[in-house]
């Protein structure tokens, strides 16, 4: 794999690093996820995290792995770069496709994980260059993200206060982000927004990683705590909420960070126009309803330690809940786009 | 003043002490509020909130102050404890009426405060026995908080789960509470319940002190983020939804904690009652309705230190959302409420 660099993940040619995002605002720690395992720890352990940056993060283990152990040396790195490090228990016998099923099962939710791996695993069967795969889902993931943002700049007004729940940004994904991308390309349209950033409990990934992004990028924003988006739009004070996915089912059902199922109730009483975005990769056309989405619970002291806590990790929105979705092909109203993704099948 | 205890506050003859609410579940930490510059403090700060009790602690403490400083040493206590303890700018030329004032003043969503002055600053006009007055204004807190436990059992059935925001219970009032105050009624009458605790942020009422209660009472409970609820309600696993209140209005507007008008939409929207529990004495007859009601907006920082935040305390819940109201009179549906409310006048 060449070299790359996007706002989570770093290659150099020889080392694959992800940001710790559990250090973010306070720190930026670079890990090393060059071994699958170390992938899978810092998946789980949401160091990496965003349904399609843990895609792009399983490929390009996966493809760096690949090289290390199975592939050409040629395939591995620049000129210079072509030694192996030197990796624990791997070795040209080790078994790729054990390891690859591991990396997929890390989390259950986000759709995009095994997705990716799905298509490393094909790649690797048909003895293609699983290097080579890993880029084509990295830079195929930054050009959708580049092609939501401008599908879905278009539902930003000026003057337009947005909310947004978790982190849809770059720290989401290997480009500027889904729902996040889209605000940040309004923004340098030059509409003049003000973004609302839910904290996201129990893991803040709001307040710390989404207003760490706007911060970085100039976009105004307050943040507030989960519970008082429907007191600002009882004041008429959003105008548009907008979230990412991490699996969307065929009748658009969606599941996505606990609480957005909250807001797009509160969307919903208060007619503010709930906008999904997401890339294709995030839609599972073998999931027919969000019932069928497994959801992640997670450890109850990340609510709080010592107290019996319930902490599903995401929750589902129905498709009825919301306005448009945005793809990197377009724009879809709610009623249209299951028919899309009908035709997709 | 005769001793008393109650959960949040004591007096030993001698000295005023509220527990400090902040600290716990943590520590168990007790405060001095003799004089009433230490209860302003105390208020403003949260070690001593909840509508009922602000309102008890502000009597009781102009009571001693009162006592101390102007009342005749018979009032001053039991037997043994007459002497006078130092307070700090004290003497009979103290300005009584303007110290109440201050105490009055200091939080402005919660009516009980005001109410609770208003009822000791008259005493003091009609040279009565203030310290008597304060007596019966914590007395009389007692014995609402256990008629609106009883009052509103009724509506917690066997086998229910509900759904409770911030802490409305022994630590907000002189006595039992009122929505817990309720829901423990309810568990001492045999019934199987389950309770979901809104943490609360941001400052997580429900998590530390709810949850404290209900440990103490040995109820079952489940602490979630405010952002779940919905989830929880999507799932059918809520039956009823109790809360307080700090101001409820002629109209049956009423503010609580941040996050119960979420909570009340949410309710609407599943079909899941939404009771309210509150003394009479938290409703403000000259308040024509929620929209009149001032919000308290708090210090930036108690939602994420060094980030633009929005942070007000309360939000308003306009009485359309509101299944019944329990008082220490009777149960009243929404719309029989404002009518009763209106013959009150």
């Amino acid at each position: 794999m060449k070299p790359f660099e996007t706002t989570a993940l770093r290659f150099d040619g020889k080392c694959l690093l992800a940001l710790d995002q559990r250090e973010l605002p306070g720190r930026e720690i670079w890990i090393d996820i060059t071994h699958p395992h170390h992938a899978i720890t810092a998946i789980q352990s949401l160091a990496v995290r965003g349904a399609p940056l843990i895609g792009v993060a399983a490929a390009v283990c996966l493809g760096r792995y690949w090289e290390l152990t199975l592939g050409s040396a040629t395939a591995a790195g620049a000129p210079g770069v072509v030694e192996r490090p030197k990796l624990a228990n791997t070795s040209g016998s080790v078994n790729f496709e054990s390891v690859a099923h591991e990396v997929r099962c890390a989390r259950p939710t986000a759709v995009n994980l095994s997705w990716a791996v799905d298509l490393i695993l094909k790649t690797y069967f048909e003895k293609g260059d699983v290097g080579l795969a890993a880029e084509r889902i990295l830079e195929n993931d930054r050009m959708t993200c580049e092609r939501i943002a401008q599908n879905g700049s278009v539902l930003i007004s000026d003057g337009d206060s947005v909310l947004t729940h978790c982190n849809a940004g770059a720290l989401a994904t290997a480009g500027v982000g889904t729902a996040i991308g889209i605000i940040l390309k309004a923004h340098t349209q030059g509409k003049k927004i003000h973004v609302y950033v839910d904290e996201t409990r129990p893991l803040l990934q709001g307040g710390r990683l989404t207003a760490w992004e706007l911060k970085r990028a100039r976009v105004p924003y307050t943040v507030i705590c989960d519970n008082m988006s429907g007191f600002l739009m009882q004041q008429k004070k959003i105008q548009v909420a907008l979230v990412g996915a991490d699996r969307i089912a065929r009748n658009g059902d969606f599941a996505n960070k606990i609480g957005t199922y909250s807001v797009a109730v509160l969307c919903q009483y208060h007619r503010v126009p709930l906008v999904v975005a997401a890339p294709f990769s995030t839609v599972d056309l073998r999931c027919g309803a969000g019932s069928e989405i497994p959801i992640e619970l997670r450890n109850s002291d990340e609510v709080q330690p010592g107290e019996p806590c319930w902490n599903p990790a995401f929750d589902i929105t129905p498709s009825e809940l919301v306005s448009k979705y945005v793809l990197e092909s377009d724009v879809y109203l709610a009623q249209e786009f299951s028919r899309y993704l009908k035709s997709r099948i």
